[in-house]
């Protein structure tokens, strides 16, 4: 283990000189964007997993880190806020800390330099999480994040395709992932259809939820079926990630829109027979997969009880039966014991439920756990720790993935 | 004009506040994180294309806004620096510049934050610049950059593939575009090889450099005829966008590597063999191109030099015979007069040059042209204001596509 992070550590070391030279060329432009100042490393990842995290502040007063890592503290003001942690000044003005070591993990962070976020100048490695926030990213090497990269290896592709959705009156945009072979081999492909949460979008899994190589390593090693996974848009009145472009339709609409099944509607009459009908797809029940986390995990819920015959592999995330009232979401629960005993009728290979103990949407799970008891539906539940976080839904997807098509 | 530019304005904003809606579910989870503070709009394009930018900082003592709209001025100290712009603070901590009006096109910025180098956190729309740095990106419409962003209509696909290259001894990624209608139709296209510049990767043409938008909106207006394009990496040591992953092979290389002509190996043996088994491609010298800028630049006109058979329509952005020796990179000049000969008899459809008037390597364009013409070699100039810079390069691909397999 400590060699392979003297491995890593020494890779990232050649990788920002070769960077470095690699930029001579364009040296004169450069020099004079960001003046002759030494790039900082950072941040710095040592053979024990500490991480030295620097940035050049020489006029602040106070520079802190706030990393994902960290656990939510009392904010004083009845709210919850992220620790963060104090970095020290040097005599050139360079904030830094040591941190850690940490568990392996995709990280995301950033400082506040006198109370302003700031995502770390030193490092590009960078990801927008949905309407939320850009965050930088740090990767700590080891078994329980050896998933989330790209290795040596066969690879799959990733499609970003336009399709033609009648049911919202869109043309719109997702990610279709086909596993490594697809191109080579005349086979049909079973199907994962892969949901993203509230705030976020088609993005979200490929990036984020780093989907496409987790699939590839399931793939490569055995532990996952080669799968087409399928990255829509989930909100129902958006053509793509907004970031594309503000010139694209956007149809204005209330949060009730999360609720009113539209996107759900799409997903069965217009993404399903567009994946069919132009990939190599093995398009029936017994090779369809449906899941997704938070906003997504509902849209799971709703299409599974509207489309009982359709999915035989059903993953739930971070989502149960919530009470969405005091969103101005009303759901129809006189339909429910009906909808579960429909679905209980039509026997899914597999329906999963998987939530961290400290989601604030826990209790709903128990809500939906007790209403699936009484009408003895056949489930299975992974309760993990951690709350509402992409770190549980990499884990999520590499768990359910290795269940499918089986 | 103006009634376009009001409904952007009003497009955002309704973007804006449906995103605030569609982020309800997780807004436990949110306010966890950023607090109870109300989210600044910023930048805010106004109906005259002035721009307001606005950033939180109670406890600065200067804040500046750096965007690549402004000139670049003596940093006294014999360099170059950005000219800034300085803000204001109100009574609540927030500072605000005015700028502008900006003429129409995509804009690169950041704030200077007490000297540090701080994104818009109230903008999500980010790129990364090559390994130089990632800057926060302003749109602002109007027919100049009509070009650059998604609208209603067909669009083509982006494909992230992988590919063996025997040559490097990698497994490496590009991006493949293929236009609207390809997989509708079976007709057969040409293809448009795209080339980035030093210090960038494959990601620089699909994200900076707008190509597929520029594609769909060249070819949907009729302007371009509907062509694959296809996005190397042109860094010879490196499987992919380091960003993706450092577990990936990487080999220690000088910048001599740019000048090795291993990449130009690959992309002849390798790249283009590829593309024409696994996409319905005309392949033939008439149906071939090859731009690409900077380092990009120097790898085209080295390609074209070694294979004056393979490419019907060259491009060359930014780039000339460039005195690379500072760089420890040294060109065989004794064979270029008959190297020009070569290409003048191979008759190529179009040899095109373009660079703007304050390029750092003008002169090395002036030099290239001299050679040419001291051959008699027939090409076509192409002159610009500014310098080495996106906003020409995009510029450059809006030029050049439309004169491509006519």
């Amino acid at each position: 283990m400590l060699l392979s992070h003297l491995n890593f550590a020494k890779k990232v070391a050649i990788w920002q000189k070769t960077a470095a030279l690699l930029s001579l060329i364009t040296l004169n432009a450069m020099a004079q964007e960001v003046g002759q100042r030494e790039r900082l490393v950072s941040p710095e990842l040592k053979d024990d997993n500490t991480v030295v995290f620097s940035i050049r502040a020489p006029k602040a007063e106070n520079v802190t880190l706030s990393g994902n890592w960290m656990p939510m503290v009392p904010d004083g003001n009845q709210g919850m806020k992220r620790q963060t942690v104090a970095l020290t000044k040097d005599g050139q003005g360079v904030w830094s800390a040591t941190v850690g070591p940490l568990e392996p993990e995709l990280y995301g962070y950033s400082f506040l330099v006198d109370d302003v976020t700031t995502l770390d100048p030193s490092n590009l490695m960078v990801a927008r999480d949905g309407t939320f926030r850009t965050e930088s990213l740090l990767y700590v090497p080891g078994d329980a994040s050896d998933l989330y990269w790209a290795k040596t290896g066969p690879k799959g592709s990733v499609h970003q395709i336009w399709y033609e959705s009648p049911t919202l009156d869109l043309t719109r945009r997702m990610f279709v992932y086909t596993p490594p072979g697809y191109h080579e081999s005349k086979e049909d492909y079973p199907v994962l259809y892969l949901l993203h949460g509230g705030g976020g979008d088609e993005e979200a899994w490929p990036t984020l939820g780093v989907a496409p190589t987790i699939l590839d390593n399931l793939i490569n090693s055995g532990k996952a079926k080669p799968m087409i996974v399928v990255m829509t848009n989930g909100n129902p009145t958006q053509a793509s990630a907004q970031t594309i472009s503000p010139k694209l339709p956007k149809v204005e609409q209330s949060a009730r829109g999360m609720a009113n099944m539209m996107f759900e509607k799409s997903l069965v009459n217009d993404v399903i027979p567009y994946i069919e009908n132009n990939f190599r797809v093995k398009a029936n029940k017994e090779n369809r997969a449906l899941t997704g986390l938070s906003m997504g995990g509902l849209q799971t819920i709703n299409t599974s009880f509207e489309n009982p015959n359709l999915f035989d592999y059903i993953g739930v995330m971070s989502m149960g039966f919530a009470d969405l009232s005091r969103f101005g979401i009303e759901v129809d629960h006189s339909k429910r014991a009906q909808q579960i005993l429909a679905l209980k009728e039509a026997d899914p290979e597999l329906y999963w439920i998987a939530c961290g103990k400290d989601d604030f949407l826990y209790e709903s799970v128990v809500t939906m756990r007790n209403e699936l008891d009484k009408q003895d539906f056949d489930y299975k539940y992974r309760e993990s720790i951690g709350g509402h976080t992409w770190s549980n839904w990499r884990i999520y997807l590499s768990e359910f993935a290795p269940m499918l098509f089986k």
